[in-house]
């Protein structure tokens, strides 16, 4: 049995606390907030849980194997590096930190003491995004052209992130995992429309080599809600639209056949549209398939699906999208 | 009644040729086209119809009032030219031209002759387009905070023009008699997924004063068809799907209530959700209502609502974005 | 306070001891079932609340002053009697009984001690139905021509009762509370695919005075879930779909105008189209509202809104259908 | 070269025309109809068509070999008997009478003269008809078990065919041909909503052996546009969305699985959900190959698909439906 502390108990720590209560080889042992609202509600639900607004409770607590991190991204870094260094396995929420040399840190701490260190890539353990991955790899899509989503609604204001620190991350979360590929460059371009605050819309492009490029959209202030990715291949496109329950992935026969006539200067570039098919996917929650995954990786030393690196690209993407949108969407390139 | 000749029965042209010979006070005399197939199926639809391969029988045709254009862009100038310098008025297919200098070239031609030059921006005459522009120019919405289009489908692919050229110029000219404003800068960026054609897939962001923005994704190698504009207001937000036969405009009386707190740092954001009302959109065809524009402009010396001026903005925009996107986003000012 | 015990807690019944739980004046002091299994899930989830596998327990305390019944349908009218001869107020699921004789009698023996009898006719109780109803009453629809519900998806097969006692008693129950008239016969036609089992697919057919026609379509056996119902009025007309979160019910300027020209024959039948609208619909679950509005009658001696006289309305009709359905559609009349 | 005349160039004729001028062995050579505009109208489109208020030019013309009939349904047996006793193979718009009488003395009249008479049942020649049609004969679904369609819109009214006769017979023609079953009876409700005028909202209920049900629901009075038919087999099922231009099939791998246990009394019935499934449909107009198929028949003295024995069957169900709705439901048996 695998003894986890989760830190943070705002917005998305219950679903962890509770995913890490239901794995059947994991306990949740304590919960630390800086809230006492939050660590009642811990209490009522949870009796046998320890709760502390003190952090090095469970730093300095030997019987814990794990920390579970749930708290704003500009605490990330130095939470996690404490964990790490009171000898403590690491499972952080995305972003992983706010800077790629932050991130360079955790994943450097985490090698020299042989711990596991995770990213909550939550997406990438659903059963869509698991299919995506699979018919990407098996070819099915043929060369991947490009991707594309929006992801949009009327959202909760951050007012230490940009939206594309807060809505984009999924989609880059995705795309890493996905794509499999080496991100080239970035263009962002966004606009802030409250005073003193970040961007609230704003548009995302990554180069790729082999002229792949993947394009998101996101905005906090839509009057409608949309989670919609398309992904182009050059034998099949997917639309992958995770608000629909049932059909949440359409894979479209569609596609151009180009055709270099000999006697002619004009490249022919015919269309090709057959069937549509929409795989069952499957239902289990992500966020139980992911603390199994952490508990295994830690159990049996493999490396997660998430890990620091996985992390690490997610947020060089993210400050080089910083520094773009600062010049209206001057490429910044990704070394 | 006035005399009119079409030039190009390929595509459009024929959408063209019925409308005006529909109007009350307009006759197709001649068409002229450089296939004799096209022509062909111009006299057996309309056998009193003249036709030609040559453009000059129009030109040198005293008969002839007016010259509509319905051809490739980079034939638009020389061909609107030579019909404004025998006299003639045009209407010309967007995008008006290949550049802004020849765009102006015609706009001061056209003015030194007195001759009506309209340009074919066809969205602009549509019932959802007008009810938009009323709105907004009501102040229903508040103002206007963003604009975002997703035109995309599996298209035909150009080999002289880009998807921006061919599908967003739509929007642009949407935007341009909508939000009647100028814009200050854009970023574009794209690719093309075949070889020494140009970019099939490509996204525009325009930027304007008052931190309004504006975003145009389109695509030729998508396996849905897509035509969905948002536009936010700081009161309301409109979605605009073209493809909506009967609720083609929704107004949501959404948005965010902003709350500067005395005795805090925080801004203080908060949501405001509403009813959502769609109106009904006049069900005329737009190009009856812009054929019919077009004569009335000749007959009583009016200027188009979609003049030339109006057509070198759109130019001008799409300019910009072809210098942008060779520079992978680097943002191109507007002077 | 209010003293409330729960009987049954298999599907329903956690919602509805957790609304009384969470209701400001009442508390739930026990919980009774068959299944131990089930009684161990309340006692982990509230550990104050007692749990007993003898209703009898519930009948002999006396301080509980409401019962409130969620078990099938054939033992509503035993266990229903005997909380009621024990002197305790009663909200029973629907449909309130078997037979329209069972319900006459709870009626009866609810009024003669003066407690309060009401049925769990849930969707009354939704900010959509409620909506519904005031557009009704206030005319706004003009006179109601038809009421047309579908209800299907791939549903729980029940042994004890058919679809139309299954789902079509929530079209029944809104139907009562939104139309407010008396219904005057029943057509009912299905068909069962298992053998030796209920209907698993039934349409029904209510005939009401002035030409009004209510038709419910229910199906256990359907690729997709559907909880679509139209409203026609004379004047306008509803769509009311409980599946879609934001625009739940929409509201059509739509109809026909009647001219009975003078010097012909013919009646002359003329469209109208005009806007759409679609209001905001309170979120308040409905459950919620439900549970207080019992607290409510309890405590201020009033009358339910779905009270004994409502849930007989729809046993009537109920029972009417199965008669109707054995013969194929042949009209049941209602006395 | 076939020669084909065409009687009524109303609303559905000039479809009928067109596909007969364009079918490559076939020539259209007369129309008639008791409008002078109509004519007109066939005139400036078709200059080389003669035209006539008078059927019996058509009659006594021994050049016309086929006579096309597209009038009012209560003219449909005087002119097809007609037709035919002139020597003409006849194509008739359905329904094909006004009676199952008419309809069976048309089939008679037709053999002993050894003619063609087929009834335009055209949603058979559609490709997704065709498609589900060979899905059902292959036993893709496994045994049929409902039929289910939805055929509402604020449509044209009628004044001498109610709603059933209007828009049913569209769903009837369909049945006819996919399910390819004897029906046994019929129970039909509706209403009127406008006096002396025929049923405006209707529901038809067919019962087959095997436990196959069929239901239409047909309304000329609903704020939306639906066409949309369920059907559920043993294996699989079918949403047919005609409105949908691309996904207009979706094959479902859904169903129930039952089992018998043998220690207990009661079935248990499992659900099973798999893929989803949207074959491409063949895209040619159904007009076109209704034409050739007809022509083909003449030709070749093939029997049509939709014979004068399908128009008899639907018509059948008609009258009976008629009988039974006047009888608010009650079973009409079909001999």
């Amino acid at each position: 049995m695998l003894n986890v502390a989760v830190v943070g108990y705002g917005y998305w720590g219950p679903n962890l606390v509770r995913n890490f209560v239901e794995a059947p080889e994991s306990e949740v042992v304590m919960v630390a907030d800086i809230s006492e609202a939050n660590l009642k509600r811990v209490s009522s639900r949870y009796p046998a849980i320890q709760t502390t607004t003190s952090v090095d409770d469970i730093y300095n607590n030997n019987g814990i194997d794990a920390v579970v991190i749930a708290t704003p991204v500009n605490t990330h870094y130095e939470l996690a590096l404490n964990a790490l260094q009171s000898g403590k396995h690491v499972m952080v929420e995305k972003p992983m930190a706010s800077s790629s040399e932050q991130a360079k840190h955790l994943i450097q701490e985490a090698q020299s003491r042989n711990l596991v260190l995770m990213v909550d890539h939550t997406f990438v353990y659903t059963g869509a995004v698991r299919k995506i991955a699979n018919l990407v790899r098996e070819g099915e899509l043929g060369d991947v052209l490009y991707y594309d989503s929006t992801r949009i609604n009327l959202g909760l204001f951050q007012h230490d992130v940009n939206v594309i620190w807060d809505l984009a991350v999924h989609d880059l979360s995705i795309i890493e995992y996905v794509l499999n590929k080496e991100p080239r460059a970035v263009s962002a371009t966004g606009m802030s429309h409250v005073e003193g605050e970040p961007e609230n819309v704003a548009y995302l492009t990554i180069y790729y080599d082999d002229n792949l490029i993947a394009h998101v959209n996101v905005n906090w202030l839509a009057p409608v809600k949309v989670r919609r990715t398309l992904i182009g291949g050059s034998k099949k496109m997917i639309v992958y639209d995770a608000l629909e329950p049932i059909e949440t992935i359409k894979i479209y026969d569609k596609g151009i056949e180009v055709e270099t006539a000999e006697d002619i200067y004009r490249t022919l570039i015919g269309y090709r549209t057959g069937d549509m098919y929409s795989p069952k996917v499957e239902a289990t929650e992500a966020l139980q398939l992911e603390a199994r995954h952490f508990i295994d990786c830690i159990k049996n030393g493999k490396t997660p699906e998430t890990d620091g690196a996985a992390g690490l690209r997610v947020v060089k993407i993210l400050e080089a999208a910083s520094e773009s949108i600062k010049n209206r969407g001057s490429v910044a390139e990704l070394s």
